[in-house]
């Protein structure tokens, strides 16, 4: 199902392509997230104009609404929400152990109440891979504990522990017609725990393998040293998927480090606050300074934001509160995630990788918090 | 600009047409409703597909923000929104007496406070087309005082006196190239008023004519009669625009008593709170006799969210609160309103309005609200 097409020369960054039940996804991929069935704001016909070959469902939150049911009666995921290309469901570990306040751990998964009504609900690998097959995503993930990134080193290793345990229950249950199961590798910034972890998983011989414990509120040298911890275990003939990660830039970089595979909130998210990505970085769209500025969020994009809108009309939207500036966003957000991807794409076909990673990431400017943590980092060393 | 094309012979309905600088509008039509530079949570490009020929804008929104600097020097209102078609602004009178809270009337127009931000504003007849004359909109309309409907006939009567004073003054004001300025009658469900605002306004000879105060919390009853007790006075030759109106039905019957032109919010003001229009009413999409209900809003219906979404995902996405519901509800009540009036034509066109009428008003359910204010107009007679 993983064919790697090209490996790069300087770096561990990989061309590659990924078939599925519903088609063809190039790698590497930024896939965007559609937890409860939508991409938020986005509908899939701009969603297919973006070039998004393969979305994010999330088991925990189409459990609880619209519930299995009815997506069972309407024929599956793709089918009810209208998104004929891969989907990718995430099993609802992150959610079960970051949104659901009262939880006890149990052998076989984790009871807990919903984030919603406070009902009583039950979460395992059985019930994951279950409510997965079900949705007849194209791509389930196996069951996990994710600890926050400043777990006791004790709960890292039971984690661990259970996330191992879990991950064989996930590889026993049944499918749905040619579902592909990856393995999620735990342990925090732990070497120890990483590849035992990853060793573990990878023994399972799982369709890819992704790597979780990121985008857990961790400083980026943490999110970078857990991957790097990670890699060097993982088979090169699988596809690598780095859970919720991340910028332009990171997801730049965690391709030169091997991963082929990026989900994140982010485009549509800081869409809602104004907030616009471009090659150099990100830039409030409210701020005054656009208030007369008609160029598109970015000279020379494609989207159909940039295509239509000036900076100074999407300010004004914006302001008032107009529904179409936070859409606008989101379009052009999430087609820059998409093109930088496909960039990356074209540049390791080229054989350019390396010149496109200095110069991307050269012109980036991150936020204010990845350079403290970056600058804090260093001082360590 | 107007031109007549043929009534019909049962009624007082007109197929008409009217050109304006950028482009034709055929009539009867429906003008959805961008107040604030956007037809809340849809895009220019679904506003084309679902064959939207003119939008509105409104002077005083627009003029507060983003301001007339930014729509001067974007180049006018249509560049500033990307809409190249016609569009047609409101005078900003109705926003004066309905939105801001402190107000003075004087002679050549209102002092009143932003309901925004408290600042001092006054909007008069020469503000007001001059703002207009700005945004260069197709059809300016003329500032006029709407008073609510169950204002004492004093105040009828000085509002009607002020719109005729105030329409004389708004004539003689420059106007962008090719700037179509219409005039508002008002005068409540008075019928001495209404005559003699009509046969005042209507001497100004403007190009158009509109029925004002109604849309004004008045009952479905009186809202007729306020328009058939103006509709006489107007010339054959000019087109009559039916403010702030209506439902589905309500246009039908409007255009059945000589009306050509409509606007109104309720297409994406509902579509918020999860009502969609249909052709035998309006239905809440949140109900849970939809949660695996998979057909569309509206069979046979050619709109975006009708060809590509089943009620069941609507109901979702309107119950989690993902925008991509309430987009596609404002598509599909917008495309509706358009296309009742694109059906209403094509009838005109054929000579079938009569039919048309009876058996699309006889399939209409309309709200309780309505209903109830039929039922006790029925009993006063």
């Amino acid at each position: 199902m993983f064919e790697l097409i090209k490996t790069d020369a300087s770096t561990k960054a990989r061309l590659g392509r990924i078939t599925t039940a519903h088609g063809v996804v190039d790698t590497p991929v930024y896939m965007p997230v559609g937890t409860q069935g939508s991409v938020k704001a986005i509908d899939p016909r701009e969603l297919r104009e973006m070039g998004a070959q393969i979305i994010l469902g999330n088991t925990y939150h189409l459990n609880i609404r619209p519930g299995l049911d009815i997506i069972r009666a309407a024929g599956g995921l793709h089918r009810f929400i209208n998104w004929p290309a891969p989907i990718l469901t995430d099993s609802g570990g992150f959610q079960v152990f970051s949104l659901a306040k009262i939880r006890k751990i149990k052998q076989h998964g984790v009871e807990f109440r919903s984030h919603l009504d406070g009902s009583a609900l039950f979460l395992g690998p059985k019930e994951a891979m279950e409510i997965q097959r079900t949705l007849g995503s194209d791509i389930a993930m196996a069951f996990d504990e994710c600890p926050p990134h400043d777990a006791p080193a004790k709960d890292q290793r039971l984690a661990v522990e259970r996330t191992m345990r879990w991950a064989r229950e996930c590889r026993e249950q049944p499918r749905a017609s040619g579902q592909l199961v990856f393995g999620i590798v735990q342990g925090g910034s732990n070497a120890a725990l990483r590849e035992e972890c990853a060793k573990t998983i990878v023994a399972l011989e799982l369709d890819g393998y992704a790597i979780g414990g990121v985008s857990v509120g961790e400083p980026e040298p943490e999110m970078m040293k857990a991957l790097e911890l990670t890699e060097p275990f993982l088979p090169v003939d699988r596809a690598r998927y780095a859970m919720g990660l991340g910028t332009p830039a990171q997801m730049v970089e965690l391709v030169a480090r091997g991963m082929d595979m990026f989900d994140c909130v982010l485009p549509t998210r800081v869409a809602r606050n104004g907030t616009a990505f471009t090659r150099k970085g990100a830039i409030g769209v409210k701020g005054g300074s656009y208030k007369a500025d008609f160029r598109p969020i970015e000279d020379g994009c494609g989207c159909f934001a940039c295509q239509h809108f000036t900076r100074a009309y999407l300010r004004h939207l914006l302001n008032v509160d107009e529904i179409l500036g936070l859409r606008m966003l989101s379009v052009h957000n999430s087609h820059l995630f998409l093109k930088v991807m496909a960039d990356v794409r074209a540049a390791l076909a080229a054989g350019t990788f390396a010149e496109f990673r200095r110069e991307f990431v050269a012109s980036y400017v991150p936020s204010r918090k990845v350079l403290s943590a970056r600058e804090a980092a260093a001082l360590e060393r």
